[in-house]
Protein backbone atom coordinates (compact mmCIF):
# COMPACT_ATOMS: atom_id res chain seq x y z
CA UNK A 1 0.00 0.00 0.00
CA UNK A 2 3.23 2.15 -0.26
CA UNK A 3 4.02 4.50 2.36
CA UNK A 4 7.20 2.71 2.63
CA UNK A 5 9.44 2.13 5.71
CA UNK A 6 12.16 0.11 6.59
CA UNK A 7 9.90 -2.97 7.24
CA UNK A 8 8.50 -2.76 3.55
CA UNK A 9 12.22 -2.38 2.50
CA UNK A 10 13.33 -5.38 3.94
CA UNK A 11 10.66 -7.89 2.05
CA UNK A 12 11.53 -6.51 -1.18
CA UNK A 13 15.88 -6.96 0.37
CA UNK A 14 14.88 -10.21 0.99
CA UNK A 15 13.36 -10.81 -2.50
CA UNK A 16 16.56 -9.65 -4.38
CA UNK A 17 18.38 -11.92 -2.02
CA UNK A 18 16.50 -14.76 -2.88
CA UNK A 19 15.28 -14.63 -6.21
CA UNK A 20 15.86 -13.77 -9.81
CA UNK A 21 13.06 -11.07 -10.33
CA UNK A 22 12.03 -8.83 -7.82
CA UNK A 23 7.93 -7.59 -8.42
CA UNK A 24 6.55 -4.70 -6.13
CA UNK A 25 3.42 -3.46 -6.06
CA UNK A 26 1.81 -0.14 -4.34
CA UNK A 27 -1.83 0.04 -4.30
CA UNK A 28 -3.95 1.51 -1.41
CA UNK A 29 -6.47 -1.10 -1.99
CA UNK A 30 -9.77 0.47 -1.68
CA UNK A 31 -12.02 -2.40 -0.81
CA UNK A 32 -10.07 -3.57 2.61
CA UNK A 33 -11.10 -0.40 4.04
CA UNK A 34 -14.06 0.09 5.60
CA UNK A 35 -16.41 3.58 5.99
CA UNK A 36 -14.89 5.45 8.43
CA UNK A 37 -11.68 3.97 8.02
CA UNK A 38 -8.43 5.91 6.59
CA UNK A 39 -8.96 5.69 2.92
CA UNK A 40 -8.64 9.05 1.76
CA UNK A 41 -5.52 10.26 4.17
CA UNK A 42 -3.86 7.09 3.72
CA UNK A 43 -0.11 8.69 3.14
CA UNK A 44 0.82 8.05 -0.48
CA UNK A 45 3.87 9.25 -1.57
CA UNK A 46 4.62 7.80 -4.76
CA UNK A 47 7.91 9.39 -6.03
CA UNK A 48 9.53 9.10 -2.88
CA UNK A 49 8.18 4.94 -2.61
CA UNK A 50 9.17 4.82 -6.30
CA UNK A 51 12.98 6.11 -5.51
CA UNK A 52 13.46 3.54 -2.43
CA UNK A 53 12.08 0.75 -4.75
CA UNK A 54 14.50 1.60 -7.49
CA UNK A 55 17.17 2.10 -4.74
CA UNK A 56 16.90 -1.72 -3.29
CA UNK A 57 16.93 -3.04 -6.55
CA UNK A 58 13.28 -4.15 -7.00
CA UNK A 59 12.95 -4.40 -11.07
CA UNK A 60 9.24 -3.52 -11.47
CA UNK A 61 7.31 -1.70 -9.13
CA UNK A 62 3.28 -2.15 -10.65
CA UNK A 63 1.27 0.99 -9.36
CA UNK A 64 -2.45 0.64 -10.95
CA UNK A 65 -5.16 2.61 -10.94
CA UNK A 66 -8.22 1.90 -8.45
CA UNK A 67 -10.27 1.16 -12.18
CA UNK A 68 -7.10 -0.65 -13.07
CA UNK A 69 -7.75 -3.26 -10.51
CA UNK A 70 -11.46 -2.60 -10.50
CA UNK A 71 -13.31 -1.92 -13.58
CA UNK A 72 -17.01 -1.23 -13.52
CA UNK A 73 -19.02 -4.68 -12.86
CA UNK A 74 -15.74 -6.20 -11.42
CA UNK A 75 -17.58 -8.49 -8.57
CA UNK A 76 -16.24 -11.71 -7.80
CA UNK A 77 -14.46 -11.79 -4.06
CA UNK A 78 -12.53 -14.39 -2.01
CA UNK A 79 -14.69 -15.04 0.95
CA UNK A 80 -11.69 -15.48 3.70
CA UNK A 81 -11.37 -18.83 5.73
CA UNK A 82 -12.77 -19.56 8.98
CA UNK A 83 -9.32 -18.30 10.56
CA UNK A 84 -10.30 -14.56 9.32
CA UNK A 85 -13.34 -14.45 11.49
CA UNK A 86 -11.66 -13.65 14.91
CA UNK A 87 -9.27 -10.47 16.09
CA UNK A 88 -9.03 -8.48 13.43
CA UNK A 89 -12.10 -9.87 11.09
CA UNK A 90 -14.28 -8.98 14.51
CA UNK A 91 -13.18 -5.61 14.41
CA UNK A 92 -13.06 -5.04 10.72
CA UNK A 93 -15.86 -7.63 9.56
CA UNK A 94 -14.87 -6.75 5.33
CA UNK A 95 -11.02 -6.01 5.37
CA UNK A 96 -9.89 -9.86 4.71
CA UNK A 97 -12.10 -9.83 1.93
CA UNK A 98 -11.02 -6.88 0.54
CA UNK A 99 -7.22 -8.17 1.30
CA UNK A 100 -7.45 -11.52 0.09
CA UNK A 101 -9.28 -10.98 -3.25
CA UNK A 102 -7.08 -7.77 -3.82
CA UNK A 103 -3.96 -10.02 -3.25
CA UNK A 104 -5.02 -13.14 -5.44
CA UNK A 105 -5.34 -11.22 -7.80
CA UNK A 106 -1.88 -9.41 -7.46
CA UNK A 107 -0.33 -12.79 -7.27
CA UNK A 108 -2.25 -13.83 -11.25
CA UNK A 109 -1.57 -10.61 -12.34
CA UNK A 110 2.51 -11.11 -11.08
CA UNK A 111 2.43 -15.02 -11.36
CA UNK A 112 5.48 -14.99 -8.68
CA UNK A 113 6.93 -17.99 -6.93
CA UNK A 114 7.45 -16.19 -3.88
CA UNK A 115 5.56 -13.62 -2.05
CA UNK A 116 7.21 -11.76 0.90
CA UNK A 117 4.77 -10.53 4.13
CA UNK A 118 5.60 -8.91 7.12
CA UNK A 119 4.74 -10.80 9.83
CA UNK A 120 3.71 -7.54 11.61
CA UNK A 121 0.33 -8.49 9.89
CA UNK A 122 0.10 -11.84 11.56
CA UNK A 123 -3.56 -13.00 10.93
CA UNK A 124 -2.88 -11.31 7.35
CA UNK A 125 0.19 -13.71 6.79
CA UNK A 126 -1.89 -16.76 8.39
CA UNK A 127 -4.84 -15.59 6.17
CA UNK A 128 -3.37 -15.75 3.11
CA UNK A 129 -0.91 -18.53 3.40
CA UNK A 130 -4.57 -20.53 4.06
CA UNK A 131 -6.07 -19.04 0.83
CA UNK A 132 -2.49 -20.07 -0.68
CA UNK A 133 -3.48 -23.43 0.39
CA UNK A 134 -7.23 -23.78 0.07
CA UNK A 135 -7.72 -22.43 -3.33
CA UNK A 136 -4.11 -24.36 -4.43
CA UNK A 137 -2.47 -21.12 -5.77
CA UNK A 138 0.85 -21.66 -7.32
CA UNK A 139 3.07 -19.59 -4.89
CA UNK A 140 5.29 -19.81 -1.57
CA UNK A 141 4.05 -17.59 1.10
CA UNK A 142 7.09 -16.83 3.08
CA UNK A 143 6.39 -14.67 6.12
CA UNK A 144 9.16 -11.84 7.15
CA UNK A 145 10.27 -10.49 11.16
CA UNK A 146 8.93 -7.21 11.95
CA UNK A 147 11.09 -4.53 11.54
CA UNK A 148 11.20 -2.15 14.81
CA UNK A 149 12.10 1.10 15.23
CA UNK A 150 15.03 2.28 17.82
CA UNK A 151 12.79 2.83 20.75
CA UNK A 152 10.88 -0.48 19.67
CA UNK A 153 7.83 0.92 18.02
CA UNK A 154 6.58 -1.51 15.18
CA UNK A 155 7.44 0.02 11.95
CA UNK A 156 3.64 1.39 9.98
CA UNK A 157 2.64 3.80 7.41
CA UNK A 158 0.15 4.56 9.79
CA UNK A 159 2.41 5.84 12.52
CA UNK A 160 2.57 9.28 10.91
CA UNK A 161 -0.75 9.80 12.20
CA UNK A 162 0.88 10.01 15.71
CA UNK A 163 1.33 13.28 17.57
CA UNK A 164 4.66 12.95 19.92
CA UNK A 165 2.52 12.27 22.85
CA UNK A 166 0.66 9.59 21.33
CA UNK A 167 3.96 8.26 19.88
CA UNK A 168 5.07 7.96 23.22
CA UNK A 169 1.51 5.80 24.28
CA UNK A 170 2.31 3.65 21.43
CA UNK A 171 5.34 2.65 23.20
CA UNK A 172 2.93 0.50 25.54
CA UNK A 173 1.84 -2.03 23.02
CA UNK A 174 5.81 -3.41 22.45
CA UNK A 175 5.96 -2.64 26.53
CA UNK A 176 2.91 -5.06 27.15
CA UNK A 177 4.31 -7.70 24.44
CA UNK A 178 7.79 -7.84 25.95
CA UNK A 179 5.71 -8.16 29.29
CA UNK A 180 3.81 -10.82 28.26
CA UNK A 181 6.90 -12.56 26.84
CA UNK A 182 8.46 -12.24 29.83
CA UNK A 183 5.91 -13.45 31.79
CA UNK A 184 5.27 -16.69 29.37
CA UNK A 185 9.08 -17.93 29.85
CA UNK A 186 8.71 -17.53 33.40
CA UNK A 187 6.15 -20.01 33.64
CA UNK A 188 2.70 -17.87 33.74
CA UNK A 189 0.52 -20.20 31.80
CA UNK A 190 -3.11 -18.85 33.20
CA UNK A 191 -4.36 -17.12 29.83
CA UNK A 192 -6.50 -15.02 31.87
CA UNK A 193 -4.80 -13.60 34.74
CA UNK A 194 -2.18 -12.51 31.77
CA UNK A 195 -4.55 -10.74 30.00
CA UNK A 196 -6.10 -8.93 32.27
CA UNK A 197 -2.61 -7.83 33.02
CA UNK A 198 -1.84 -6.63 29.35
CA UNK A 199 -4.86 -4.49 29.40
CA UNK A 200 -4.22 -2.97 32.47
CA UNK A 201 -0.20 -2.32 31.45
CA UNK A 202 -1.96 -0.43 27.84
CA UNK A 203 -4.21 1.34 29.74
CA UNK A 204 -1.32 2.58 32.09
CA UNK A 205 0.12 3.21 29.01
CA UNK A 206 -2.49 5.48 28.08
CA UNK A 207 -4.07 3.88 25.35
CA UNK A 208 -7.52 5.43 24.13
CA UNK A 209 -9.34 1.95 23.29
CA UNK A 210 -8.16 -1.65 23.21
CA UNK A 211 -9.97 -4.04 20.47
CA UNK A 212 -7.79 -7.05 21.79
CA UNK A 213 -5.03 -8.56 23.71
CA UNK A 214 -4.64 -12.05 23.36
CA UNK A 215 -2.55 -15.55 23.91
CA UNK A 216 -3.63 -17.65 20.72
CA UNK A 217 -2.31 -20.57 18.84
CA UNK A 218 0.28 -19.81 16.39
CA UNK A 219 -1.60 -21.99 13.12
CA UNK A 220 -5.42 -21.57 14.33
CA UNK A 221 -5.67 -18.50 16.15
CA UNK A 222 -7.41 -19.68 18.75
CA UNK A 223 -7.34 -17.86 22.21
CA UNK A 224 -5.18 -20.39 24.49
CA UNK A 225 -6.00 -20.54 28.21
CA UNK A 226 -3.91 -22.44 29.51
CA UNK A 227 -1.13 -21.04 27.72
CA UNK A 228 1.27 -23.31 25.49
CA UNK A 229 4.27 -22.89 23.48
CA UNK A 230 4.76 -22.06 20.70
CA UNK A 231 2.05 -18.89 21.20
CA UNK A 232 1.73 -15.66 19.57
CA UNK A 233 0.72 -12.56 21.49
CA UNK A 234 -1.33 -10.04 19.32
CA UNK A 235 -2.63 -6.40 20.24
CA UNK A 236 -4.56 -4.16 18.29
CA UNK A 237 -5.70 -1.13 20.43
CA UNK A 238 -5.74 2.93 19.25
CA UNK A 239 -4.46 5.55 20.27
CA UNK A 240 -5.85 8.87 19.64
CA UNK A 241 -7.79 8.30 16.57
CA UNK A 242 -4.77 6.16 15.39
CA UNK A 243 -5.69 2.04 15.30
CA UNK A 244 -2.35 0.19 16.03
CA UNK A 245 -1.51 -3.49 15.90
CA UNK A 246 1.70 -5.78 17.09
CA UNK A 247 2.27 -9.32 17.96
CA UNK A 248 5.22 -11.56 19.60
CA UNK A 249 5.51 -15.12 18.73
CA UNK A 250 6.91 -17.10 21.70
CA UNK A 251 8.55 -20.28 20.45
CA UNK A 252 9.42 -23.03 22.76
CA UNK A 253 12.92 -22.98 24.21
CA UNK B 1 -17.95 -34.29 -13.37
CA UNK B 2 -17.26 -37.68 -15.34
CA UNK B 3 -20.03 -40.08 -16.95
CA UNK B 4 -18.70 -38.85 -20.19
CA UNK B 5 -20.87 -37.87 -23.25
CA UNK B 6 -20.00 -36.94 -26.77
CA UNK B 7 -20.25 -32.95 -25.33
CA UNK B 8 -17.22 -33.63 -22.92
CA UNK B 9 -15.73 -35.58 -25.36
CA UNK B 10 -16.14 -33.09 -28.13
CA UNK B 11 -14.56 -30.48 -25.69
CA UNK B 12 -11.51 -33.25 -25.13
CA UNK B 13 -11.04 -33.20 -29.32
CA UNK B 14 -10.97 -29.32 -29.15
CA UNK B 15 -8.08 -29.30 -26.86
CA UNK B 16 -6.17 -31.76 -28.83
CA UNK B 17 -6.63 -30.08 -31.38
CA UNK B 18 -5.99 -26.64 -30.05
CA UNK B 19 -3.21 -27.31 -27.91
CA UNK B 20 0.15 -29.16 -27.53
CA UNK B 21 -1.29 -30.89 -23.85
CA UNK B 22 -4.53 -32.00 -22.89
CA UNK B 23 -5.22 -31.90 -19.07
CA UNK B 24 -8.87 -33.62 -18.33
CA UNK B 25 -9.63 -34.25 -15.09
CA UNK B 26 -13.08 -36.29 -13.55
CA UNK B 27 -14.38 -34.92 -10.05
CA UNK B 28 -17.85 -35.26 -9.04
CA UNK B 29 -17.51 -32.15 -6.83
CA UNK B 30 -19.39 -32.26 -3.54
CA UNK B 31 -19.65 -28.21 -2.98
CA UNK B 32 -21.50 -27.12 -5.98
CA UNK B 33 -24.60 -29.89 -5.14
CA UNK B 34 -27.12 -28.90 -2.69
CA UNK B 35 -28.61 -30.73 -0.10
CA UNK B 36 -31.36 -33.30 -1.64
CA UNK B 37 -29.55 -32.59 -4.98
CA UNK B 38 -28.35 -35.81 -6.75
CA UNK B 39 -24.48 -36.05 -5.36
CA UNK B 40 -25.06 -39.58 -3.81
CA UNK B 41 -26.42 -41.01 -7.26
CA UNK B 42 -24.71 -38.92 -9.78
CA UNK B 43 -23.36 -41.36 -12.47
CA UNK B 44 -19.29 -42.75 -11.78
CA UNK B 45 -18.60 -45.20 -14.42
CA UNK B 46 -15.00 -44.35 -13.71
CA UNK B 47 -13.27 -46.93 -16.14
CA UNK B 48 -15.18 -46.63 -19.00
CA UNK B 49 -13.87 -42.55 -18.81
CA UNK B 50 -10.76 -42.76 -18.62
CA UNK B 51 -10.66 -45.29 -21.90
CA UNK B 52 -13.05 -42.27 -23.43
CA UNK B 53 -9.97 -39.43 -22.70
CA UNK B 54 -7.36 -41.82 -23.47
CA UNK B 55 -9.12 -42.73 -26.86
CA UNK B 56 -9.44 -39.24 -27.54
CA UNK B 57 -5.99 -38.65 -26.73
CA UNK B 58 -6.14 -36.66 -23.35
CA UNK B 59 -2.61 -36.57 -22.17
CA UNK B 60 -3.60 -36.36 -17.97
CA UNK B 61 -6.72 -37.22 -16.47
CA UNK B 62 -6.60 -35.65 -12.77
CA UNK B 63 -9.13 -37.57 -10.50
CA UNK B 64 -8.45 -36.52 -7.25
CA UNK B 65 -10.50 -37.73 -4.46
CA UNK B 66 -12.70 -35.40 -2.07
CA UNK B 67 -9.85 -35.28 0.68
CA UNK B 68 -7.44 -34.15 -1.91
CA UNK B 69 -9.49 -31.26 -3.07
CA UNK B 70 -11.01 -30.30 0.14
CA UNK B 71 -8.80 -31.19 3.28
CA UNK B 72 -9.90 -30.88 6.48
CA UNK B 73 -10.34 -27.08 7.68
CA UNK B 74 -10.64 -26.23 3.95
CA UNK B 75 -12.47 -22.80 3.94
CA UNK B 76 -11.64 -20.49 1.24
CA UNK B 77 -14.29 -19.79 -1.32
CA UNK B 78 -14.55 -18.31 -4.25
CA UNK B 79 -17.89 -15.39 -3.66
CA UNK B 80 -19.69 -15.15 -7.09
CA UNK B 81 -20.40 -12.23 -8.88
CA UNK B 82 -23.36 -10.70 -9.53
CA UNK B 83 -24.00 -12.50 -12.98
CA UNK B 84 -24.70 -15.84 -10.67
CA UNK B 85 -27.27 -14.72 -8.50
CA UNK B 86 -30.48 -14.79 -11.57
CA UNK B 87 -31.53 -18.14 -13.16
CA UNK B 88 -29.58 -20.89 -11.67
CA UNK B 89 -28.55 -18.80 -8.75
CA UNK B 90 -31.95 -18.33 -8.02
CA UNK B 91 -32.85 -22.21 -7.75
CA UNK B 92 -29.72 -23.56 -6.24
CA UNK B 93 -28.22 -20.70 -4.06
CA UNK B 94 -24.71 -22.55 -3.56
CA UNK B 95 -24.10 -23.86 -6.68
CA UNK B 96 -21.98 -21.15 -8.01
CA UNK B 97 -19.70 -20.81 -4.93
CA UNK B 98 -19.09 -24.50 -5.21
CA UNK B 99 -18.30 -24.23 -9.04
CA UNK B 100 -16.30 -21.49 -8.56
CA UNK B 101 -14.15 -22.55 -5.94
CA UNK B 102 -13.37 -26.24 -7.65
CA UNK B 103 -12.53 -24.54 -11.18
CA UNK B 104 -10.21 -21.74 -9.64
CA UNK B 105 -8.84 -24.96 -7.73
CA UNK B 106 -8.60 -26.95 -11.13
CA UNK B 107 -7.14 -23.73 -12.69
CA UNK B 108 -4.23 -23.31 -10.25
CA UNK B 109 -3.55 -27.20 -10.30
CA UNK B 110 -2.98 -27.59 -13.94
CA UNK B 111 -2.18 -24.47 -15.09
CA UNK B 112 -3.31 -24.11 -18.01
CA UNK B 113 -3.02 -21.30 -20.72
CA UNK B 114 -6.90 -21.76 -21.98
CA UNK B 115 -9.92 -23.93 -20.62
CA UNK B 116 -12.88 -25.48 -22.61
CA UNK B 117 -16.32 -25.52 -21.21
CA UNK B 118 -19.44 -26.22 -23.19
CA UNK B 119 -22.26 -23.66 -23.73
CA UNK B 120 -25.03 -25.69 -22.37
CA UNK B 121 -24.07 -24.33 -19.05
CA UNK B 122 -24.26 -21.43 -20.16
CA UNK B 123 -24.56 -18.62 -17.37
CA UNK B 124 -21.81 -21.71 -15.89
CA UNK B 125 -19.69 -20.37 -18.57
CA UNK B 126 -20.40 -16.52 -17.60
CA UNK B 127 -19.52 -17.27 -14.60
CA UNK B 128 -16.36 -18.73 -14.61
CA UNK B 129 -15.17 -16.03 -17.43
CA UNK B 130 -16.36 -13.29 -15.14
CA UNK B 131 -14.74 -14.98 -12.43
CA UNK B 132 -11.47 -15.41 -14.62
CA UNK B 133 -11.78 -11.54 -15.70
CA UNK B 134 -12.41 -10.22 -12.37
CA UNK B 135 -9.88 -12.05 -10.18
CA UNK B 136 -7.41 -12.01 -13.26
CA UNK B 137 -6.76 -15.58 -13.27
CA UNK B 138 -4.52 -16.15 -16.45
CA UNK B 139 -6.56 -18.66 -18.36
CA UNK B 140 -8.20 -18.18 -21.95
CA UNK B 141 -11.64 -19.32 -21.38
CA UNK B 142 -13.44 -20.82 -24.61
CA UNK B 143 -16.78 -22.12 -25.04
CA UNK B 144 -17.77 -24.73 -27.81
CA UNK B 145 -21.23 -25.78 -29.17
CA UNK B 146 -24.07 -27.49 -27.34
CA UNK B 147 -23.95 -31.75 -28.65
CA UNK B 148 -27.38 -32.50 -29.07
CA UNK B 149 -28.58 -36.04 -29.55
CA UNK B 150 -30.23 -36.70 -32.79
CA UNK B 151 -33.23 -36.29 -31.57
CA UNK B 152 -32.25 -32.60 -30.73
CA UNK B 153 -32.00 -33.41 -26.88
CA UNK B 154 -28.96 -31.61 -25.20
CA UNK B 155 -26.55 -34.57 -23.84
CA UNK B 156 -26.38 -34.22 -20.10
CA UNK B 157 -24.73 -36.87 -17.49
CA UNK B 158 -28.33 -36.52 -16.39
CA UNK B 159 -30.31 -38.26 -19.04
CA UNK B 160 -29.41 -41.73 -17.69
CA UNK B 161 -32.17 -41.07 -14.40
CA UNK B 162 -35.33 -40.66 -17.38
CA UNK B 163 -37.58 -43.24 -18.43
CA UNK B 164 -38.56 -43.59 -22.07
CA UNK B 165 -41.55 -41.74 -21.73
CA UNK B 166 -39.79 -38.92 -19.63
CA UNK B 167 -37.03 -38.77 -22.44
CA UNK B 168 -39.78 -38.08 -24.98
CA UNK B 169 -40.86 -34.99 -22.82
CA UNK B 170 -37.82 -34.25 -22.36
CA UNK B 171 -37.98 -33.39 -25.80
CA UNK B 172 -40.12 -30.33 -24.85
CA UNK B 173 -37.28 -28.33 -23.90
CA UNK B 174 -35.19 -27.96 -27.47
CA UNK B 175 -38.77 -27.95 -29.40
CA UNK B 176 -39.61 -24.75 -26.56
CA UNK B 177 -36.26 -23.45 -27.88
CA UNK B 178 -37.19 -23.93 -31.32
CA UNK B 179 -40.03 -22.62 -31.10
CA UNK B 180 -38.75 -19.24 -29.48
CA UNK B 181 -35.77 -18.80 -32.19
CA UNK B 182 -38.44 -19.00 -34.70
CA UNK B 183 -40.74 -16.27 -33.40
CA UNK B 184 -37.69 -13.97 -32.47
CA UNK B 185 -36.01 -14.39 -36.31
CA UNK B 186 -39.84 -14.28 -37.58
CA UNK B 187 -39.76 -10.35 -35.28
CA UNK B 188 -41.22 -11.55 -31.68
CA UNK B 189 -40.63 -8.30 -29.78
CA UNK B 190 -42.71 -8.78 -27.08
CA UNK B 191 -40.50 -10.35 -24.68
CA UNK B 192 -43.83 -11.37 -22.11
CA UNK B 193 -46.01 -13.11 -24.67
CA UNK B 194 -42.98 -15.14 -26.14
CA UNK B 195 -42.51 -16.20 -22.14
CA UNK B 196 -45.90 -17.03 -21.82
CA UNK B 197 -45.77 -19.43 -25.35
CA UNK B 198 -42.83 -21.01 -24.33
CA UNK B 199 -44.21 -21.88 -21.01
CA UNK B 200 -47.58 -23.14 -22.37
CA UNK B 201 -45.12 -25.16 -24.84
CA UNK B 202 -43.19 -27.35 -22.02
CA UNK B 203 -46.61 -27.56 -20.07
CA UNK B 204 -48.07 -29.05 -23.42
CA UNK B 205 -45.06 -30.96 -23.23
CA UNK B 206 -45.44 -32.46 -20.37
CA UNK B 207 -42.63 -31.26 -17.85
CA UNK B 208 -43.75 -32.00 -14.46
CA UNK B 209 -42.32 -28.46 -12.77
CA UNK B 210 -40.53 -24.87 -15.34
CA UNK B 211 -37.40 -23.42 -13.30
CA UNK B 212 -37.24 -21.04 -15.50
CA UNK B 213 -37.78 -20.06 -19.07
CA UNK B 214 -36.43 -16.40 -20.45
CA UNK B 215 -35.13 -14.19 -22.92
CA UNK B 216 -32.05 -12.42 -21.58
CA UNK B 217 -29.38 -10.57 -22.70
CA UNK B 218 -25.89 -12.79 -24.03
CA UNK B 219 -24.01 -11.12 -21.65
CA UNK B 220 -25.22 -9.84 -18.62
CA UNK B 221 -28.29 -11.97 -18.66
CA UNK B 222 -30.65 -9.34 -17.94
CA UNK B 223 -34.52 -10.66 -18.89
CA UNK B 224 -35.22 -8.23 -22.12
CA UNK B 225 -38.37 -7.47 -22.58
CA UNK B 226 -38.55 -6.13 -25.53
CA UNK B 227 -36.43 -8.72 -26.92
CA UNK B 228 -32.87 -7.58 -28.93
CA UNK B 229 -30.82 -9.38 -30.55
CA UNK B 230 -28.36 -11.05 -29.89
CA UNK B 231 -30.28 -12.29 -26.82
CA UNK B 232 -30.19 -16.32 -25.32
CA UNK B 233 -33.19 -18.31 -24.64
CA UNK B 234 -32.39 -20.11 -21.60
CA UNK B 235 -34.98 -22.79 -20.16
CA UNK B 236 -34.50 -25.54 -16.61
CA UNK B 237 -37.44 -27.76 -16.24
CA UNK B 238 -37.99 -30.96 -14.19
CA UNK B 239 -39.29 -34.05 -15.98
CA UNK B 240 -40.41 -36.04 -13.36
CA UNK B 241 -37.40 -35.94 -10.67
CA UNK B 242 -34.85 -34.96 -13.21
CA UNK B 243 -33.76 -31.15 -13.55
CA UNK B 244 -32.60 -30.01 -17.19
CA UNK B 245 -31.27 -27.35 -18.63
CA UNK B 246 -30.70 -25.88 -22.35
CA UNK B 247 -30.67 -22.61 -24.48
CA UNK B 248 -30.40 -21.30 -27.60
CA UNK B 249 -28.68 -17.89 -28.91
CA UNK B 250 -30.72 -15.93 -31.36
CA UNK B 251 -28.09 -13.94 -33.13
CA UNK B 252 -28.29 -10.99 -34.97
CA UNK B 253 -28.14 -11.90 -38.85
Amino acid sequence: MGALHEGHLSLVRRSVDQTDITITTIFVNPTQFATGEDLSVYPRPLERDLKLLADEGADVAFVPSDDEMYPSGCSTTVAPPALSEALEGEFRPTHFSGVLTIVLKLFNVARADVAFFGRKDYQQFLVIRKMVADLNVPIRIEVCPIVREPDGLAMSSRSVYLSPEERDIALSLKRTLDLARTQIKEGQRDGFELITEMRQSLIDGGVTSIDYAVVADVETLETLDPIRLPCVVLIAAHVGTTRLIDNCVVELD
